[in-house]
């Protein structure tokens, strides 16, 4: 075991903060020169961080020349001697270019005129932040978060809305619901948010693949029935940064009524649009009385609130809360009514719309860097979301991460996405965390490893 | 499906606002005399609550004489010609004397000031609260709370904590951490918190009997091995306020070191003590290296903030964070930053001395009140907790919870709390919600049923 204290109070990213203690560990030597380091594996499961967060970490230190990769033989302090990119004891090590963490950069949080605003919230003496909820939420919350539901399109009830503890705990409900109605598998896209198939195959379903082009996505869903499930991110979609089309948002939705098999919308990401048409949600449409809505309130905006929602039919939602129940109970009332002041007094859509602006300029420029740097191979701007998909031919996304974090670059290889083992040239960009020069920065970067 | 809205705004508890509902839907004719109601499972589902809030529910109504239960057949809103204890319109209906529900009173929960405590904490500005939080809790709140632990008698490193929402998330994901070290069955006392085994029946552990007295409970046990695993509330039981003797605990910890089977002690009402004796923690004790205990903070103090923690091992904590991660994440920063400070501010120290007082009270008194009418069949006063466990009998549980209610006073039927299907006759007694006079009152209503 390797311990390492984490604090998120100095606002460091996490994986950052694993990446400097243990960088300090090594200055002083208490990690010596040739050891080798636990695997990322090891090294998230005894720190209680994701494997992503671990492996960016060591990129960090690849970065900075404080260990080496050697393959499949593992990763080892770098020895001083042969350690000539290690910069001395007093000079600052230059902070990696973080185009990996999803984790907001600190000027896209609330500012803190929203602190006075839940202060004044809390002034009011309301006893109700001490008091417990109903399992589903409470009722004003509720119908909140249905007006908040309405900008994606979305003409549902209160009574239909959940309140969770983000969007992974809003996941792992539906799928576990969905299984107590009789669903035994669920597809996924190829290249997916790879927690989703994690959390299905740990409440027993199994993860089958669907191509990731829209035709054959669709048609392959021409066998699936009422024992299957399709997780989907529709809008501004993780990894890729792809939107589904309308038409092939309402062939789904034809299929899933004619067959019968349920469909988990993720719509983490979907209130970032940036481009000029409007992407509903798949449940604002007809025909969606089989989709399972999982909203995140909000994944760029704040991520520590950790505060989610599912929308779903009313089939679905008497197994979803009775779960809910045994396993975690209401959200906190403090949370919620928090939530409640934030969404009442117009803060979140403030908030929200300064994000948009703010995301949008940085994904316009870097799309516009990496065009000129690589010409036809950048990626194409994304109608909204925070990510960009990077083809890396010939290296592999491993390959391109490693080669790219020895540059001082963070990025996530494109293997960490897919369903099957299978090898994936291309990484994950995404803009959440660098300002503008930074982001010019890192495109001349990337320009030299895959360039023209 | 019948539709109830649900608010905690106004204070009253889950089950009465349920009732109210109905008992107004009835009164306007919206639920007409004699028609079947859906069963208190079938609600409980529908609206997302526990199926003893479902209970009481359906007690309080059947008490006002709205409704009445009709054995197997189901349950019947009263009609009006028959309705002699329908009292008319305008007339306010008694509210029932609640034994049953273990929410707090209103004057239990933190008081105005500590609100402008934590007001004063938001006024810092302090964006940690939006930022993300590492999986197992920040650093500051876990040094924290091991120190609060420590008021357990347990000499915990803040490694070994990790913060959960609520003691349920702790059991939950505590089981399915024994589940994957190899765990297969889990034994429960007799009696016991109902959640426990259905969570671990949940995650696919099997539930095993238990005696309920101390000295076949531990001896039970010698055949246990490191597949194994014990759920138990060893102080202030719920639902019957026993405590474990020491020796009993030692006996138990030396079988478990010499067997190598897990301990899972459920803490929750552990703070509450008001006899003499000093009874700290399992964990605290030599020995109890194969203890997860699982604290709730705090459930008679704080129910709607909902944090809890786990204490474990190295060899449960990688599995349980890993859980953590994929199921739910973090506890939200801003429940983590507001509970920290009121721990530092000593808020949490003060609202529980003052709690352990008025509850401490209410218990000699509810004791000696029931002594006065019941004689020796008065339960034993208990050390600490909210509970009390009284005799029935000739009546089964079931049945003097119903004759109960129809005298305007509720419990919980002891059957809820039988590991196996046998009639218990006894009922569970809860000090939590009363005042002194209304105590006084309802021990004169449980004379007349099994006085001498």
């Amino acid at each position: 075991m390797l311990e390492v204290p984490l604090d998120r109070r100095d606002r460091a990213p996490l994986y950052r903060q694993i990446a400097q203690h243990l960088s300090r560990m090594i200055e002083r030597g208490a990690l010596a020169p040739g050891q080798k380091l636990p695997s990322a594996r090891e090294l998230a499961s005894s720190l209680g961080v994701s494997r992503t967060t671990a492996n960016l970490a060591y990129d960090a230190l690849e970065g900075e020349g404080r260990i080496r990769v050697r393959g499949r033989s593992g990763t080892f302090v770098v020895s001083r001697p042969d350690g000539e990119l290690l910069v001395s004891g007093g000079v600052p090590l230059p902070q990696p270019l973080d185009l990996a963490s999803g984790e907001p950069s600190p000027d896209l949080l609330p500012d803190p005129s929203h602190l006075r605003f839940l202060r004044e919230g809390l002034g009011e003496g309301d006893l109700s932040l001490f008091a417990p909820s109903p399992v589903p939420g409470r009722e004003a919350l509720r119908r909140a978060l249905v007006r908040h539901a309405a900008t994606r399109g979305i003409p549902a009830r209160w009574e239909d809305l959940v309140v969770t503890s983000g969007g992974q705990e809003g996941l792992c409900l539906a799928f576990e619901a969905l299984k107590s109605l009789g669903v035994r598998r669920v597809f996924f896209e190829e290249l997916t948010y790879p927690d989703a198939p994690r959390i299905a195959r740990g409440v027993g379903l199994s993860a089958c693949p669907l191509p990731f082009e829209e035709a054959p996505l669709v048609e392959a869903l021409g066998e699936a029935g009422p024992g299957d499930g399709v997780y989907l991110v529709p809008s501004f979609h993780n990894p890729t940064g792809r939107t589904l089309s309308m038409e092939a948002r309402k062939a789904l939705l034809e299929r899933s009524a004619a067959r019968g098999f349920w469909i988990l919308e993720d719509d983490t990401y979907g209130e970032l649009r940036y481009g000029e048409t409007s992407v509903p949600a798949l449940k604002a449409l007809e025909g969606s009385d089989r989709v399972v809505y999982v909203g995140s309130f909000s994944q760029v905006l704040l991520p520590g609130w950790r505060t989610g929602y599912v929308l779903a039919p009313e089939a679905v939602l008497g197994p979803l809360c009775a779960l809910k129940a045994l396993r975690v109970g209401a959200l906190s009332s403090l949370v919620q009514g928090l939530v409640l002041r934030f969404l009442e007094g117009g803060g979140l859509e403030d908030a929200l719309s300064r994000n948009r602006g703010v995301l949008s300029h940085r994904m316009r420029r870097f799309r516009e860097a990496l065009r000129n740097v690589l010409g036809e191979r950048a990626p194409l701007l994304p109608e909204g979301g925070v990510f960009l998909w990077l083809d890396t031919a010939p290296f592999s996304g491993d390959k391109a991460r490693s080669l790219l974090a020895a540059r001082g670059v963070l990025v996530v290889s494109g293997q960490e996405f897919c369903l099957r083992r299978r090898t994936e040239r291309a990484v994950r960009l995404c803009v959440a965390r660098l300002g503008l020069r930074e982001l010019d920065e890192a495109a001349g970067i990337l320009g030299t490893l895959v360039g023209r």
